[in-house]
């Protein structure tokens, strides 16, 4: 069923012109072009299945990580798509290990983003070989063999694979329910669309009036620039939304740590449900509410550490599904709620399928949880969210939704591409 | 004194092929080629003074670097030197914050030891145009200028600025006496080059002989792969150079947390001074003994948990001077003593400027104190370092003694260098 060998491994530098907007502006970056290093990988099965994948960027820096998964593909191209997946734990720790590359890491930054680009696409085209979409594949699958795609390396002190496994064999009680729940209600979701930095509160107040209309209850907040600006801004956006609704914000590590205390004390009378990246990411010791981290490691150490509160995962930071995969499960052993970062460029649509396979088979629960919404840059996609009553709706097409339409990567690519031929020629932006 | 704009950097690709000979191989880098991302940047001061900065890497992955260096260099050409290193802790959050880039990082992998490189160069190019040797630019240099170069984002709950000028103005007081001593007696260093984990049992014996013929009295043994292999080694070390030299342990993060323990039990009975990167660099919690880290934020961690108890700087994968010097302060704040990384390529020749400055203007101390040194690749510098006595000699030459030499720079860069193109040719190496 999974049959062939990879022949080809393709990426390619796609951005999107978001900083003329100031869509994704926060207190740290003030004008990310929302971009992708985005995967194609073939085989020679003669079944027109391809592979998609990518990780998300900003803009500059985005031509580093193209040549890190030109690096990685030594790795990939020439092997057949069942060895690897037969024995993915094996190939992960390959691809992560590489005695000439992980100097260059290991497992974080450039190389560990280049690594989720890869794997993301070994995963589509797996998940499309199986013919479901990539939540439903998990869902089914023996709980040996996910576990089969998990490197322990590093987290074994925190947990087993034995205590894993039982995990994995526990969230099989009622999981048939909870798939039904799932295709008739979707997975929560809160949006962050409405209060981006850069925006006026002109901007806010339609963004958010609109949104209110469309049944979203629960706001993330961009802050951390200018404490008076947030106080109005928080203060407008409570008034709107009102007292029973929820609003998260989310500073994007621009604070010290004692910053971080008395600036939060300033908005705590907003009723902020939680203080996003207040300060260093790699801060464990800063006490972060809700953290985004670039590996299983970072994640250990915060659970361990009780320094957080909510713990959110990202498809396109970790390294893919595996990596994941292990810290779902950390998660649900440390009992810590599971609320995956989005937006970007393709991060809802594949961190949907990470956070619907946790309800059904690993948390078992919605208490305290939701999946981050970005309004933009869907349209790119072949297969785009479907969002219902402010809530996801389960993929039905088969693979990991990561499939770009062929005619935007065509005009995006940079710097050749249509898009940013104009935008140079007519100096509208410095590249 | 500092005139010049920056007119022009340029990187190049350097790889040493020491894959052959298994030098520099340990438990995870089994088959490394020592190479650099080398920078040169070049001003129109008409002064014939170019700056020359280096990273260190490990064959493949370079040319990430490399490509990463690129994208940095629009923060360089154009700028005047004296106005960088008259706002160094601008320019720095500049370099490492830029809001498209850092999310790439932010200060860790690929970009941040891009940063290094970059700034290594602009340091050599400050200390030429000073017309001394770096170590001694930084002693003579004003307390509040030198703090003026650190930047103290998220490390300011450890250290601020107020402890770190007090640290700086106390360690004024006996500055001439202990950097007499320096010029008398160097820098006490320990070999690594002994005992590389590729080495058979009679490289092992005869390269210890010779080095306690030379008077080496400190040795570092790699370990980690096998622990049969490894009592072996260090029963034949240790009975080698008898009970009172010393024997370091380095596990290049080979074990999780429990295997680490019971590994180091193992071993504990040939009293080794120190275990260092037991585990994953990122794992604060797991408590190494020693550890290198990316960046001060890491650092910073490992010094309030109490999860080291030597602490080893880098000065090409932490960013530059600016950064090895908040996390020097804060090892004087926490008492904990600095035991730099060294060996690949360069990293001696550039952190024998930082550990003499630390014991002259910092720590004033050289109780449990030594910089690692290992014996190969010096050929390639202008001012190669002087070990006499198994002692670091200060250097004399202006600069950060960063600069290869042009022929070494010509044969070895990579693909297009002479050696490269040998190797290739002859099917010697795969690459």
């Amino acid at each position: 069923m999974i049959t062939g060998k990879i022949t080809g491994l393709s990426v390619t530098d796609v951005r999107f012109p978001t900083s003329l907007g100031q869509h994704g502006s926060d207190a740290m970056h003030t004008d990310p072009d929302y971009s992708a290093a985005y995967v194609v990988i073939e085989t020679d099965a003669g079944d027109g299945l391809k592979g998609h994948g990518l990780t998300f960027t900003l803009g500059k820096g985005t031509e580093i990580v193209v040549c890190a998964v030109k690096a990685l593909s030594r790795h990939v191209v020439g092997r057949d798509l069942e060895d690897i997946v037969n024995d993915f734990r094996g190939f992960y720790r390959q691809l992560t290990s590489d005695g000439q590359l992980r100097w260059i890491g290991p497992e974080k930054g450039v190389i560990q983003l280049a690594t989720a680009a890869v794997l993301n696409a070994l995963w589509d085209l797996w998940a499309k070989k199986e013919n479901k979409p990539l939540w439903k594949m998990l869902v089914d699958m023996d709980p040996n063999q996910l576990l089969s795609c998990i490197d322990f390396r590093y987290i074994s002190d925190a947990l087993t694979e034995d205590e894993a496994l039982e995990i994995l064999q526990n969230g099989k009680c009622g999981q048939k329910a909870r798939e039904e729940y799932m295709e008739k209600n979707g997975y929560p979701a809160y949006t962050t669309s409405c209060a981006w930095l850069g925006y006026s509160d002109q901007q806010l107040q339609k963004l958010c009036t609109d949104a209110l209309k469309e049944g979203w209850t629960r706001f993330k907040v961009k802050v951390g620039a200018d404490l008076e600006d947030d106080k109005r801004r928080c203060k407008l956006i409570r008034s709107m939304i009102g007292p029973n609704n929820q609003m998260m914000l989310d500073a994007n590590q621009r604070w010290d740590v004692d910053e971080a205390i008395n600036w939060v004390k300033e908005l705590a009378s907003f009723k902020p449900l939680w203080i996003e990246e207040p300060t260093s990411p790699d801060d464990i010791l800063g006490h972060a509410t809700i953290s985004k981290c670039h590996n299983r490691v970072m994640f250990k150490q915060f659970l361990q550490a009780k320094a957080l509160q909510y713990l959110q995962i990202d498809s396109c930071r970790l390294g893919s599904v595996n990596e994941n995969l292990s810290v779902l499960l950390m998660a649900k052993k440390f009992n810590i709620p599971v609320c995956p970062h989005a937006g970007g460029v393709g991060l809802c649509e594949l961190v949907q399928h990470l956070i619907i396979f946790d309800f059904i088979s690993v948390s078992g629960s919605l208490e305290n949880r939701m999946c981050e919404y970005v309004d933009h840059l869907h349209e790119h996609f072949m297969h785009p969210v479907s969002i219902q009553h402010a809530a996801y709706m389960p993929p039905k097409d088969p693979g990991y939704s990561t499939e770009m339409k062929e005619g935007s990567v065509l005009l995006y690519q940079f710097p050749e591409g249509e898009v940013w031929q104009k935008l140079m020629a007519s100096k509208q932006m410095e590249v």
